[in-house]
């Protein structure tokens, strides 16, 4: 198994990548084999200085790099030399099962989409987060924000694509899957939402338990929670914004300091045909080693076949 | 100034609604007297012990009750002599100047719609709850619930009604208006959003400062946060959670006890043409005593005279 790592993307890279690199070669058993993609001049004294097993990992040089705030399209286009240019293409040429970056989170999209594809039936790739809950258990929200727009079909896709995610990576089985709405019957919502309830309700791939509430996001009434990507990325920006509001009033409690997005890392992009995971800008040690341990866990897991085969016709 | 009030409405009245009464009359400096409705029999020895100054308050009887989960529309035709009824019936008839009730939140709403309807060139009228920041001030955000599928338009007119609000009853100077989107420039967000920007952006009677995210929610970046109601619906459960958790946690942070529904009591229907204030179906005495004072607060300051004159062709 190979993972390639972008060492140049996120605020504090590559010596955050690096730390990322090290937490995980020292702590997670592991057979992969780490592609460490970035400027070798700017990588060489960081690995050697963490003292890494020098047969666990590997390095391809990036001459260029893509800034945080540069025009996606343009700058993978013009940027083929870039960490993420190349990462995308040891990804597609099979020399790499999965890739990481915490770099310009649109130029990983347009990478993802362009040059891996969806899986056969999916309309729309999704993206979602990890949501903790208080007896340590993790719940899952859906979409956070790729997909501003939806259908009641893509929300069913999403709760498929949720439901496999919650089973095989997060460890709940036979998970319940709700979704997110403005009142717990039938019938309730806007448009889409009640649309979309008859979809979740038929579908036979689904442990459909009806609608829940802002209030029921925290808890296990459900765990997968399906909605467009506008509702989600408020809840999710809203939840790492409760994380912030108690680091800054000093309240020492586990619970809240889950919230923490370093906790995930970063989120797969589900539904395309090869594991992607997108990292937080901000993202330090923690975040790369957990991102490159859910790269381990997805291939060892073979997520992706299972979603091929739930999206067969 | 004479204001109605539900002493039926709610899962600890009229217990509860007393308190409130006793706690306004006690804390607040009024010249309002109290129209309380309710059943004579169980009020009249709750009022007594309570020990009121009885020029401040009369009693109406209603010798019949809307339960919480009765179907709306009947209730409100099978039962006139319920306390809702009687309060939609004297704001009605100007023989008080607001009505508040914590009772069956869908009678609330048809009574309001049907019996005094929305001010002159408002097309829906909105509900908005209370943000609490971490200075002591507070913002608001609307819709919170009555309208889950909107147009441009409707957010634009959610917008002058907050904006109005925040500046008469909050005591925000010249309120920043805010569009919750999940992206900063223009240009982001769903459909929605985007086309509701422009509209914001070019209004005379608006302080707009743009885009605000999920993070910024519980912040100062905006004094009034504007959303369809299903997103704003959702962050209000969702925040009134955060709340549940603490208290749950032990966790003792005066901030996070904002959250406490209790701290506003209730939401007022902005857009309507006379004052009514729908309280939360949990509501206690400070929640009452909340609710009662702001009424005061909206018949003091003129607040629906102001909504009417930005709103005149």
């Amino acid at each position: 198994m190979r993972i390639g790592l972008d060492m140049m993307g996120g605020d504090f890279a590559p010596l955050e990548a690096v730390k990322g690199v090290k937490l995980f070669l020292d702590t997670v058993a592991t057979d992969a084999h780490l592609v460490l993609i970035g400027d070798e001049e700017a990588l060489k004294p960081l690995l050697s200085d963490a003292q890494l097993d020098q047969s666990k990992y590997s390095v391809v040089h990036s001459s260029q790099v893509i800034g945080m705030n540069e025009h996606p399209t343009r700058a993978l286009k013009e940027k083929p030399h870039s960490s993420i240019g190349i990462g995308f293409h040891l990804l597609q040429s099979g020399k790499v099962d999965a890739f990481i970056s915490a770099g310009n989170t649109g130029a990983m999209m347009v990478g993802t989409f362009y040059s891996i594809k969806a899986i056969d039936g999916i309309q729309r790739p999704t993206i979602s987060t990890p949501v903790p809950r208080e007896d340590g258990s993790y719940g899952l929200l859906l979409d956070v924000g790729i997909n501003a727009d939806c259908k009641p079909e893509n929300l069913l896709q999403f709760a498929i694509l949720g439901s496999l995610y919650s089973q095989h990576i997060l460890k709940n089985d036979n998970p319940k899957v709700g979704l997110l709405n403005i009142g717990e019957e039938e019938g309730k919502g806007n448009l889409l939402a009640q649309a979309t309830y008859p979809l979740l309700k038929d579908n036979p791939l689904l442990n459909f338990i009806g609608n829940v509430e802002g209030r029921d996001v925290f808890t296990n009434k459900a765990d997968v929670i399906v909605c467009e990507g506008f509702t989600g990325n408020i809840v999710l920006k809203l939840a790492e914004s409760i994380h912030d509001i108690a680091v800054r009033r000093n309240i020492n409690d586990e619970y809240m300091h889950k919230f923490d997005h370093e906790t995930y890392g970063g989120t797969p992009v589900l539904g395309v045909s090869q594991p992607v995971i997108i990292g937080h800008g901000i993202a330090k040690g923690v975040a790369f080693k957990n991102m490159i341990a859910l790269a381990q866990q997805m291939i060892e897991t073979k997520l992706l076949d299972k979603i091929r085969e739930s999206f067969v016709k």
